[in-house]
């Protein structure tokens, strides 16, 4: 998994049907010390983050492990909430 | 997933039989801000989209949740059309 | 899927039992111009293509949706033969 | 499979149900030298590795084959911890 | 598939149960002419590869597809070992 932070929203109303009901989340990909890396990545949200949140996202057939997303054309899904965490002892982020 | 923009056709009358009947479209990829990241795919479409619009893609595996693409040696699938995206509160794009 | 012209093939007389009678192609990768990225895969070959020939290539469990690479250790095939394409409508390559 | 250095942990209280239980670590990608690439990737833990052991981790769907990690929404998982290892038959590293 | 050239092992004697019995070999990653990219991957060997030689490897759920990677946590397999390849007309290698 990969750390990135939610930066906003996307809406798309035509689309396979069964995205129906999904919410697109726009997020900016993190590195390892919190900071931007410039990439970034649209993916479903299964656990309801809200924008500025430091989130996990899984991709691949790992996004389509959920409730929300199986078998369903999804290859991005926010997976966790991040609450905290550290690199050699050191704290680098805290919700 | 990952936005493009679609930027023309591609015709291949030899291919794989199970994939009779599908449109092949070549996107060029997106950056957050609406910008052209130099990348391209060439993906399935599953929602009709029109030439100039921006879409979402689904890539691997997950490219083949879609009734025009299960089952099929096919990677990428544009899945929806984008109507609107915003990051840090500001409108990026507006169909 | 991305494009590849076919630049060559390669042998392997030892390999896992159900590759047998699978043709390797060397695709040197595309670029949406039709120029020459500098990156290349090794794919199994699905339609017959020929040397100097620009064609379509899967990836991933995408490559084993055609009766050749059906569930062998294949992560590549040349799914399709490119007859032309274009970008912003003009023609970038006709075979 | 890539080699990583176990640099720290990762707390998500809020997630995806049936990652209940799993222990995030966040690991530094290492090169075939022993050093340092400068990537990261946040993993699952399937064999109780310990901070600043060098482990081998699996990504995309092979991530999901351990009894902790099936079925779940994961895709990067530490499937082994590394003893040794050596190129040109030189030892890289020793734990 | 990519090419690489066998340039050592590995040893893990803390490990998914699966994985037992399993060889894991360093693989330098080599370009279409034969080169060194830099690059390294770790992966199980189905075929019985020696230092040295040049072989083809599979990545992501296709490593998974032969006997000894069947429904194990590994993602990258070598699967064949390389006799020769030819590009443009020239060969590359010959074992």
């Amino acid at each position: 998994m990969l750390l990135g932070r939610v930066a906003g929203t996307l809406v798309a109303s035509r689309k396979e049907e069964t995205l129906e009901g999904l919410k697109f989340l726009v997020l900016k990909q993190v590195d390892v010390d919190g900071g931007d890396t410039g990439g970034y990545v649209v993916a479903a949200d299964a656990v309801g983050a809200g924008l500025g949140e430091v989130v996990l996202y899984a991709t691949g057939s790992s996004a389509r492990q959920t409730r929300y997303t199986h078998e369903r054309p999804c290859d991005a899904v926010v997976m966790a909430i991040v609450d905290t965490w550290e690199v050699g002892g050191e704290e680098k982020y805290r919700k």
